[in-house]
């Protein structure tokens, strides 16, 4: 089953827009078995609007409109469907009573322009807007089903939910695409797939086949698997036994095969082990401490950080002695050590993490570039430092430098060796 | 001139994929008078392929193709242009050796397959790429132009830049739609508008209209101010005069009207004042010192950050009395205040900040509910502490509660009131 996704609004054809609302509508329609084939996003133009819509209708199973549902001469979404359903607008009285009412509700009276929003193509059914003025609309056109929802993300979710329970789920008969998403840290994306690839190109052609993306981002890898199937079950099936194979390929670098980053894979580990965790970060500012508390119910094993700017601010918060930092640099591996010795120690946790690095973009030199940054993660006897040298500007420093720490502190509770990959990067 | 901008690739229509390549070339043609009207990501299906474009010839002056120039059967977009405008594609020996010689230089062997990538449609210009094996083309039918790029963002933006510089710019003779951007937080969305509708409202009937967008992210509005103007100069005339106005509108709430973030003025400010700061932050976990130390230089001033989880770390980190917080709480004023003093008189910097509250989704009392957070700063002899409500989860209460501190910083280092628009929100 084929689906167009359009979403409607010049405001939406600016630099600054991103639409994040056909992510959501492809990944609901993808559950219940439809292939999003085609997204666009169209100017306000009733021209515009009618060619595109028309073009959808030639091959499309399922039209997904978002926005120009508004009371303003801007929003024509409604009048193009009319335009190419060729049929009247007719008032329907019981909108125009509802929304009346929404405004009577706080006390005001509903301006004559919203009446508006009550024009609906003759044969439409009237889709309820729990959370705004403009209804959705639901149309058909020979075997091509339109559904009109707002674009306020707050009011399209709800109403797209129940358009689905209600009138599209119950065509797909628990059929549809499934997914899994292995995240992988601390390898090159070229490295992962010439490990990955001989694993999943066998599947494009096994009975139920899986799809297979490979989706790079800084400091993480995701793969992506997908498989069209009949259930929830059959594909929970085929999933499992690829997830597993993918793991035995890829080893410990595979972090989660559910969904969680990396912070809350580190705080379930720091959890399930009753410890608790003090960070030393100077280059990341906070970054790790951020990232470890944005984790709900963080609280339980992150007992405190500090951000050691200064070589000043190390002495004073992680008895960075001043002789190592003259000896050997603020950034090195020495200094490292004695940012997770010191604050471990102060803190009284079991787990101490310190961050010493050259964020950039300046601080460089031939010796110690702008990227190069060292990492010391202790747990309880246990200490491991490692020194990488990250690429890019500043923020993408920091982020690679607290994915490489919250990686080597997984590694170490989990008592696995902190490895090659590392090596390799250093 | 009108634009429509076509990403090519089925890995774009999943739910994980965001297309980020057409803000940057909506940006792009806008600087040199192009209106964007449509913008598709398109399945690698030739049908659909060449239906888009062929809809697209009709009205655009300009398509901008990204993705699909690859070497694998996948990659169609060369074959689509070639079937639309009715022409053969050539083998262009003179790319089969450019790709046969990158790969010799890395010590391999071209593969087959990429000779697919020297597969010209007749009559198309070749656009070289820097930055990897697929060049580009530029063709032409009738009236409209269409540029086909590869997809990958390192390689495609160069060559978009090459493209407007030697083949579109020169036709637009300095005109061009221009921009101005002000950001304004610490107020609600609506208030925003009620003041500043006024204003704008009146632009769009000048000799040279300005249109506006208002755009609300959580913490923080923008206003986008665009005009369409013969000259770089003259927008500035229009868009310097436009700013002055909505800036006495709208007072100290707005805190950059180029570009800057709420952090780089503070760390402006900080600079230019020669006064260095310390923060002690519980419920932000190091949110906000990872957004000080994100901009560049900001070593400069920032000295040192604690984050202190745990009431222990409260009173270790930034000596604030165990019994002041068994009078008024962790999350309390006293405390917030406690927090700035201790870490500013401990670090010896000009500047203090401290923040404590409830991020949730734990925590919460009927007397302080999640998102309830105290802030207090100090400049010199000045100290100000306010208590606020923020709404949404743990990550947005974190965002608040920074950007928050991060503005009565601003205000108190201006010497403004920190004033009503907080009042408001407690």
């Amino acid at each position: 089953m084929k689906a167009c996704i359009l979403a409607i609004g010049s405001e939406m054809l600016t630099p600054f827009r991103v639409d994040t609302n056909s992510l959501f509508i492809t990944d609901r329609l993808n559950t219940i078995g439809y292939d999003v084939r085609l997204k666009a996003v169209v100017a306000d133009e009733i021209g515009e609007l009618v060619r595109v819509i028309e073009s959808a209708l030639d091959w499309a199973d399922l039209i997904v409109i978002t926005g120009g549902l508004g009371p303003t001469e801007d929003d024509m979404t409604r009048d193009a469907v009319a335009r190419v359903l060729n049929v009247p607008l007719d008032v329907d009285e019981t909108i125009v009573d509802r929304i009346r009412e929404r405004f009577a509700k706080r006390g005001m009276t509903m301006p004559e322009i919203n009446q508006r929003q009550a024009m609906v193509p003759r044969g439409a059914d009237v889709l309820a807007n729990p959370n705004g003025t403009a209804p959705g609309l639901w149309l058909e056109k020979g075997s091509t089903a339109l559904v009109l929802l707002p674009g306020p993300p707050r009011e399209m979710k709800p109403m797209l939910e129940a358009v689905i329970a209600l009138r599209l789920a119950p065509g797909s008969h628990g059929r549809g695409l499934f997914r899994r998403v292995l995240k992988i840290t601390g390898r090159a994306e070229s490295d992962v797939d010439a490990q990955a690839q001989p694993v999943y190109g066998r599947w494009t052609t096994q009975a139920v086949p899986i799809s297979t993306t490979i989706l790079a981002v800084l400091g993480q890898i995701e793969l992506h698997l997908t498989v069209q199937a009949a259930s929830q079950a059959e594909a929970d099936i085929v999933l499992a036994a690829a997830v597993q194979e993918l793991q035995a390929a890829l080893g410990t670098s595979v972090y989660s095969v559910d969904g969680r980053a990396l912070e809350a894979v580190v705080g379930d580990l720091l959890r399930e082990r009753k410890l608790t965790v003090a960070i030393a970060e100077s280059c990341t500012g906070g970054l790790l401490a951020s990232r470890l508390t944005d984790v709900p119910g963080s609280s339980d094993y992150v007992d405190r950080g500090v951000v050691c700017y200064s070589n000043q601010s190390k002495t004073d918060l992680a008895g960075v002695p001043e002789a190592l930092m003259r000896e050997h640099g603020a950034v090195s591996e020495p200094v490292a050590q004695a940012l997770a010795e010191g604050i471990r120690s102060r803190a009284g946790t079991n787990v101490g993490i310190g961050i010493t690095g050259i964020a950039g973009p300046g601080g460089g030199s031939p010796e110690k570039p702008v990227g190069t940054v060292s990492v010391a993660v202790i747990v309880g006897a246990d200490m491991r430092v490692r020194t990488f040298q990250f690429i890019g500007g500043r923020e993408m420093v920091k982020f690679q430098a607290a994915q490489s720490a919250l990686n080597m502190t997984r590694l170490l509770l989990l008592g696995l060796p902190g490895g090659r990959e590392w090596a390799e990067r250093k």
